[in-house]
């Protein structure tokens, strides 16, 4: 059996094949510029293999309802030149194999919810969120994914601000302040004028983004109530998890019984990034024996 | 086919018998006071009834995990006397017929998801938030709750503070200004010294509720994706709502498309908060039938 996997990502796209055992057999990456450029290179990659099935996660926002004419395309994104791109159009004009269609997070999550029971974790559901370039999540319910009337979008409801970062206006172009707009790493810019990688460890901006990312465990665990919470991206280190533990607890106050935050709050179980590929094969295995 | 209904609420237990159409032939309430005299006259109520099968939904926190030994108990309430309460046991004492078993406003979820689909909605998914003494929500999605690790407890986020009510405290023992701290019933006492029912309609503490509850309706909508939104309990009036929809159109700010936000954030289909009766019904039969 071979299964592609596509991550498309706003900044590079990743392209690898491999088996229904997980075992990445090949992989390309490579800068995400136009859709016929980016997609023609990507057809032209899959054209070496012999494919059974396609796994495809995208950025977005993108249109997963089956019901709509619109199924398979990339939406109002406000990535020049992406807005209403025929994505699994473009891609089924040289590749005729079954095809799953997700968000990025999705594809993530779901190589997390595969592997972490795979490892014998035993988990119903997991939620997994990137903080990086931008804030998402997915979420997956039973081997199923959140979301019936669209995906989620958990990356811009609101949290209540700390109270030392009150006069920062947050830099979602949409709405500010909202969860993207004070955590992504593009905050780090905009507050203190420096990337995120050059601020010092005891500096102040690391309890007000740990408030904040606390929050959002919070409600993901009070809304959905997963079994695990995984945190991908580049912002969240080791040492700021460890202060989103501490925060989260404060918030929580014991009101419901959890696992040991050290399980339940975590970074990845698959190293580099590479959840999305893993995901990915699960989800084009799962379509090809639908 | 004769269903029962239990709705326990911290307040009272109705209790109802009907059938698989959802006609109530006959209806009770009594105040909730112990345990042991609470359920003992529920008891009591359906010995005159030959059921079915019995849907049950409750004020929690409940265990509704199946695995565990505490299923079917009302778990670490505050309420006095009913911590550890095994709620299920006790009605099968004298009650020997299938028993769904849910939290209160899943119940009320589920009649609404019902009776929505039965006036051929269509909908998918469903979520209905409680706003009265205390602050709740169940979602539906496909036939089934949310929750996997246990109930949402969807009431006790917390969300960005309005600018003219920052000096207040929130009134949830737990979380303080989390939402229900900060709009369920008793916040009119707290803010005002008055009763939410004496509050003129132009005063602005409403327009602080409507943003508060709007951020409540895009945190379920960003991170559930569901078809339709429903306000139960005392709290929400058609006036408030209708500011709830206008906040929530500024906070959204067009960023994702849905339906008309009179069609999508709604009052009860089912009138006079007979949402949980009828959802029971349809639990009850289910769990027959399963």
């Amino acid at each position: 059996m071979l299964i592609g996997s596509i991550e498309a990502g706003g900044t590079k796209f990743v392209c690898a094949v491999g088996n229904e055992d997980y075992q990445v057999q090949d992989k390309i990456s490579f800068p995400t510029t136009t859709p016929d450029e980016t997609l023609a290179k990507t057809r032209d990659y899959f054209k070496q293999f012999q494919l059974d099935a396609l796994g495809v996660a995208s950025f977005g926002p993108i249109e997963i309802r089956k019901s709509s004419p619109k199924y398979g395309y990339v939406t109002n994104t406000p990535k020049a030149g992406w807005r209403d791109t025929n994505f699994i159009g473009q891609l089924k004009r040289t590749i005729n194999v079954p095809m799953a269609w997700t968000t990025d997070v999705n594809g993530s999550a779901y190589g997390e919810y595969v592997m972490a029971n795979l490892a014998n974790e035993k988990l119903d559901s997991l939620v997994y969120y990137t903080i990086g370039t931008g804030v998402g999540a997915g979420a997956v319910i039973d081997g199923n994914f959140l979301g019936s009337a669209g995906h989620p979008e958990m990356g811009h409801t609101f949290v209540k601000r700390h109270p030392d970062d009150l006069q920062f206006k947050g830099v979602c172009p949409f709405h500010g302040d909202c969860l993207e707009g004070l955590v992504s790493g593009p905050t780090f810019e905009a507050r203190l004028g420096q990337k995120g990688e050059t601020v010092p460890a005891d500096h102040p901006v690391w309890d007000i983004m740990a408030y904040y990312i606390a929050q959002a465990a919070l409600q993901a665990t009070l809304i959905i109530r997963p079994d695990k919470i995984v945190f991908g991206g580049g912002v969240v280190s080791p040492a700021l998890l460890e202060k989103v533990r501490q925060q989260f607890t404060t918030l929580l106050n014991d009101y419901i019984e959890l696992p040991p935050l050290s399980q339940y709050l975590v970074r990845p179980v698959v190293a580099n990034n590479g959840s999305a590929t893993l995901g990915n094969f699960a989800l084009g295995y799962k379509e090809l024996t639908r």
